[in-house]
């Protein structure tokens, strides 16, 4: 039987285009990794009635209602209280909630509001979910075989509440079909190309196996969702499919390509400096994201002007006279330098232009060198800046791990 | 008299968390600003009976539908048919729509299948938006008085169509109203501390001006949306919010902290340099997003390790002995050293923990310096890693905002 769900977010913020929704992208992810679909979306705003009607018509059609927002501490939240009428409720404190808000507000050293001592009143109809990243506590109901959950709209308190209980609640409650997944991610060619290298491979799928593409800036994981399949059978498929990527496949389990690099380096006892100019940070920002940066990531020289390449790292003045700043040359004295001065193992340098002009189209200069060998390349940017600037870092991170892997 | 909307995207990319949902929220923006109140945002899949029962319901209690995807050239597309019965038309051919669509795949090159000639068959009941950027028409139908859109879900072409033809046709359909934005950003304190600050400021304001909260980490930015208001009254209440909270305003548009310190600095022709450890690039990363970056940010030491931190910045080992390299003292000397290297007007260093342990918090030193004067702030990070280097970031920010306008 399928377990349909409805994701219900409430805030005037999201329907004005304050916030961009992805709350509702993450718990659609993670429903359907679990078995369970997510039938519809819906944003209301901050109107009792509305959320009323669509809880209401919602309930209808769904065995899980996930709602998010509308429960913080200031004057235009409604709700709690709606939800404590809903299901025939009252509001009582919750003493484990407000010891939690107290110590919350002394950690930081804040100064505690009524309102926020009130974030402490529960319906006593629902079963508390602890949130430890806010002061907003998350809510379960059960009625009619349904669950409803009412959860901050603030995405790490939301995931951090479902991850650590919502989604165990769910699997408690319901029979959960066999979900099975599999993902292989790739780089450096896009989705309509690799549609074309895999027809014969998705004609070949059982039913119970889907290939989903989910494509991201010069990356595609590919992900196989099998319904009450063997995990042998599986296998079969994901190891074939992991062969026909095989020259743009960097991993075989859902990480990024930063990820998949840093575990190769670390594995391999190497470090790496960086010297970014048009990227600008961006890459060791990457990385600097991943636990453990440290034991990889020596520096990063972010020499964003001609001066600060030639004072900091010490690429000459006659390279950047007779090729400019944005040329093979530059790139690689970059790298070169970068690695001298940091003494890692190898180091990665970008020189670009971000936006084109009427003199020239924007594109990227990357170079790698552990020393001994070294690659360099030109890509284009055909998009705005700060797109450019993510593809760039793309780019680099893809001929990175080429690079490793000869 | 209030016009309303609905927003209904289709596909189940959507609902299963391939794509985050950003045509919604730009529409919601666009329809604001032009006095359009968003009352509601559905995602259905791509099931038939579900279009049509949402499509159904929201035309009850909308003045405008605007359904997105659901038209590309694949074979589960369903929402042209629908409509098609729904307004009791007709699919025809539009020869100017094929004459489009053939040109468009002669200019690329890429051989042309009959699902991409079947785009040119639109409704009879229905007037064509043109397409610039692809091969699904844009349709518009009118039914007692209401407005409903069909759009391809892509995000440039529904946003090409709505802005070339879409916004006019609702204006010349409707009587608009006339609607203004005063926004106000401060940093530094949380939501709820302001809403007390503001809690008479907002008991006075007339109804037809509304305060809106939008907070970011660190920040928070105060929108005030006047409704049939002149632009002497809202620049009145602009005025008294921008008073109310002048210790904490950073600007009086919609702009991010660092596009704020990036105009002061560049007005006031001052360079900067960035040493970060902790934050990792993230920094400039932030800065290098603003276009013509390089006119402010000359360098960004990121030292990540210690020996990073004596070789390439040349932080003293004493101090990184007796301090420890997350200290107010290694903090200073990596600003002032960063600031001397790279010759800029001023620089800025963080150092810190992003993950606690059984030894420590998480926390980040933060040091700004120009030459004379210096600060130093030590913050505690209460989240996990990611969110602690945003943090960690907005704090510095911050800090650098103050220091600049002492």
């Amino acid at each position: 039987m399928q377990i349909n769900a409805c994701i219900i977010t409430i805030g005037d913020e999201l329907l004005i285009g304050q916030t961009i929704d992805t709350n509702s992208a993450w718990l659609g992810t993670e429903l359907n990794s679990r078995g369970v679909w997510v039938r519809k979306r819906v944003a209301v705003g901050d109107v009792r009635k509305e959320i009323e009607d669509t809880l209401t018509a919602e309930l209808l059609s769904n065995d899980i209602v996930i709602i998010t927002g509308g429960l913080g501490p200031t004057a235009d939240d409604i709700t709690k209280p709606l939800l404590c009428d809903f299901f025939g409720g009252t509001l009582i404190n919750n003493d484990k909630v407000e010891a939690h808000v107290r110590a919350f507000f002394e950690k930081r050293k804040r100064p505690m509001l009524d309102v926020n001592i009130a974030q402490a009143m529960v319906p006593d109809v629902c079963e508390v979910l602890w949130n430890q990243y806010g002061t907003a506590p998350g809510m379960l109901f059960c009625k009619n075989g349904k669950l409803i959950f009412a959860l901050p709209g603030v995405p790490l308190e939301m995931k951090e509440i479902m991850s650590s209980s919502g989604f165990a609640e769910i699997e408690k409650y319901f029979t959960m079909p066999n979900v099975r997944h599999a993902t292989i991610c790739t780089a450096g060619k896009g989705e309509s190309f690799i549609a074309v290298m895999l027809r014969d491979f998705e004609k070949s799928l059982p039913k119970e196996i889907k290939l989903a593409y989910l494509p991201g800036l010069g990356q595609v994981k590919l992900r196989l969702t099998a319904m009450d399949v063997t995990q042998e059978m599986l296998t079969k498929y994901a190891t074939e499919l992991q062969h026909l990527v095989a020259p743009i496949c960097f991993a075989t389990s859902d990480i990024s390509l930063q990820q998949a690099i840093f575990n190769y380096l670390k594995d391999n006892q190497l470090t790496i400096a960086f010297a970014e100019s048009c990227t600008g940070g961006y890459l060791s920002h990457l990385f600097t994201d991943i636990s453990g940066a440290s034991k990889v990531l020596i520096s990063n020289f972010v020499t964003y002007t001609n001066e600060a390449k030639q004072n900091i790292l010490g690429v000459s003045k006659v390279i950047l006279d007779e090729h400019t700043e944005v040329s093979e040359e530059a790139s690689l004295s970059m790298a070169t330098q970068a690695k001298n001065i940091s003494g890692s193992s190898l180091a990665l340098s970008t020189t670009g232009y971000l936006e084109s002009n009427e003199n020239t189209d924007s594109f990227v200069w990357i170079a790698i060198t552990d020393g001994i060998k070294s690659t360099t390349i030109k890509q284009l940017l055909p998009y705005a800046r700060v797109k450019n600037k993510e593809l760039a870092a793309s780019f680099a991170l893809t001929l990175l791990w080429h690079f490793l892997k000869k």
